[in-house]
């Protein structure tokens, strides 16, 4: 199959792609199935749209960035087309498109590849995986309140344990920099506290007295109404402090809506004994002028140097760019890549090339049929099996289980047929089980499945 | 979020493009969970590869019709850039690039959106999904063999019961034209008698008669040999008979191997006791060149009409192209959307636009984290549930889950709270069944969801 004139082409894929072998697939399949369970378990529906668009319907808002980064192409018919470099403006543009077919509150979900031709660094891609969950048509705070109960439930099912969700509300910010005149300043003041992480109190202040003229006073006001001083955790406000902090808040300024808003989701997470993994931070405001009310960001708190690894918030339109039904809602979305680059991090899971827990060895060919019907009886135990298709020399089955890292292998010859009793080799522990039952070998390899996954 | 000049873009989408809302999406997420499942079952194991490449590696082969339909453009590197077509070119490449990483035999699968700008016509689109699964790196019979048993696997896991699937071996049809010394017009005489079914013998007879030059009583001679005669069978050579056959095939001709691989295949799914499922057809020749070795295509007995749902076969060098490694393998595809099209028609599955199973109903917003604490207990349990976030008559929540399509209503206000006892009404079925504990509840949604999925 060489080609015309027998020239080898050197196999390679493009910068900033990447393909992905087993062992770093079966992972991210693994992510992607127990985040879809947890949408479900919430009643959110799936939903799928074309990678490619008509140009025009992505680049509607018209942003200087996403139009440089976008693969943008003349399809066969002329058109002006491009592939998709989120989920959000076509989510956007399928709720206007499918009005009438939709049921509100919509609640679905979204796990799908985007492509931006970015510059790539490292762990940054030119093709990647969003993972988007919404509620839309409802301006519920319940609302808000259940979004931030799936990303807690997604991180719980992931197995995190030491993560916390960062909470804030545009509309506060807002109460709070009109308390001190400054509301028309919003969205620079916002996009600088935004970055307080990563430029520390002192720069935030800089900038805006000496780049934006404000009053150094008011600035040292607003920061300290937002308990930014100078020893501010990047976790936020936890526990029971929030109650005292929002109530202090509430009276402070006049729009009080937000607020209780705030005091409405924090009493239920208490309620629901989730406290704990909940923060109010006041320096998370999001950069986007597409969110008008909560907004949020996730940590995995032993790495934040990571970034945020779900965020979102609350939208007042989405659909006003392709319709004039408006349509709010509130939603999120997990960086799948990111997140697994922290869990691999953390070392949680232990990388294989196979799925096999088992591998049946092949003994001689004549004996096929049988290991097929052996490994039927596994299957519908719930366990994957790997039947050696050609007979070789045991050492040789024996090296290709070590280097497929599968744990089990079962031997079986016409006598343990005969018998129906098999052998069954820990390969990890070296330790073999010899002549027992079908059913000692299901509840050995399913036990050892629930302890290491 | 109208755009700069406030004026409203039309929501569209591309021709031969389409969105999939959840009442299209829900059963497709099934089957390809459904075929994951039964893929990993047998240690098939997932990979991914970007769904842009080089043009020169996508077109490596060359083929006239693929040039026309590839969506080709230059990004922003200059660089000449294509979506792939199919899921084996990059598969091809894949594997040359990896070679050293991979264990042989690799046994992978992949299911992803290719892209083919052909004219669309019904039921077709210039976006669809391929499900492929190869074993490569064995040129073991019993490979064979195991792609079988994954097919049938598959059909039984989706719960389709009139399916069957046609075998044949190119090197068994190109023994059989030996025998009438007409091997180098092998390619002309497949193409043609795999047509046989949508023109019938005659024009098969005609074609290879009159066009290509042959002495009738050839051609009558070939399509005897092979069993074609006036009242072929579409469904193939079932049951007992394959064995008769392709001994005295095997009899008649020189090169007995095909043959015999065909029958080792068929005694083995007759010691499996599939027999029934499996045929042995000797018009299915698949058009490709590239297969070598068995080939097969799977039919729905009770919806012939829409052709082959799962085809594949042998091939003797897959990477020939990219690498000096040759690669052999055998692998098939399941056409996901022409399989959905067929469950639809066959109304295999009740069109649904939730997951959810259970909407829990919201008698008082103040009791919401209530509601909550009980979903958490339902999801445990496996039972999807929609909590009303906000409170309005009960009326207009007994619409939304009708509307929803959610078989079950979970009513409870604060009296059901103290005493831990609910009320659940079953809106398909008109009943209600009052003050019943949680684990009452989970046992009638479970068994209800065991019975109707």
């Amino acid at each position: 199959m060489a080609n015309a004139n027998g020239k080898i082409i050197a196999p390679k894929i493009l910068k900033g792609f990447r393909d992905l072998l087993p062992e770093s697939m079966i992972p991210k399949k693994r992510i992607i199935r127990t985040l879809e369970q947890v949408f479900e378990s919430f009643g959110f529906s799936p939903i799928d749209t074309p990678a490619l668009e008509y140009t025009e319907i992505l680049l509607g808002k018209g942003s200087g960035e996403t139009d440089k980064q976008i693969y943008r192409f003349e399809d066969h018919g002329g058109r002006d087309v491009a592939l998709r470099f989120d989920l959000t403006v076509p989510l956007a543009r399928f709720v206007s498109q499918h009005f009438s077919e939709l049921v509100f509150p919509f609640k679905r979900y979204h796990i799908a590849p985007v492509w931006r031709g970015e510059n790539t660094q490292k762990g940054r891609y030119r093709e990647f995986y969003q993972c988007d969950f919404d509620i839309l048509g409802s301006d519920s705070v319940n609302a808000d309140f259940e979004i931030l109960q799936v990303i807690r439930n997604g991180f719980e099912a992931i197995g995190c344990e030491n993560y916390i969700i960062n909470i804030n509300h545009r509309k506060l910010l807002n109460a709070i920099l009109a308390k001190f005149g400054e509301e028309e300043k919003s969205q620079k003041i916002l996009q600088t506290i935004d970055k307080i992480y990563k430029v520390g109190r002192d720069e935030v202040v800089r900038i805006l007295v000496e780049d934006e003229g404000m009053n150094a006073d008011t600035v040292n006001g607003i920061l300290t109404t937002l308990r930014l001083n100078e020893n501010f955790s990047k976790e936020g406000i936890k526990g029971k402090e929030v109650f005292a902090v929002l109530e202090k808040l509430k009276e402070e300024i006049e729009d009080k809506q937000a607020a209780e808003e705030l005091l409405t989701v924090f009493r239920n997470l208490e309620e629901c004994g989730v406290l704990e993994h909940f923060a109010y931070n006041p320096a998370i405001t999001r950069g986007l002028d597409y969110y008008t009310g909560i907004v949020f960001e996730s940590f995995i708190t032993d790495r934040m140097e990571f970034g945020s690894v779900c965020s979102g918030g609350r939208y007042d339109n989405l659909t006003g760019l392709y319709s004039k039904n408006a349509v709010p809602g509130v939603g999120a979305s997990f960086g799948l890549d990111r997140l697994l680059s922290v869990l691999e991090d953390k070392q949680m899971f232990t990388k294989k090339n196979s799925v096999a827990d088992v591998m049946i060895f092949n003994l001689d060919n004549s004996l096929i049929a049988k290991y097929y019907l052996l490994a039927e009886k596994l299957q519908k135990a719930g366990i994957n099996c790997e039947v050696v298709s050609s007979k070789s020399k045991l050492g040789n089955q024996f090296k290709l289980a070590e280097r497929r890292q599968i744990r089990y292998a079962l031997i079986a010859g016409t006598d343990e047929f005969d018998v129906q009793k098999f052998n069954l080799k820990d390969i990890f522990a070296g330790e073999e089980k010899k002549a027992i039952t079908l059913e000692e070998i299901i509840s050995e390899i399913n036990e050892n499945k629930k302890v290491n996954g």
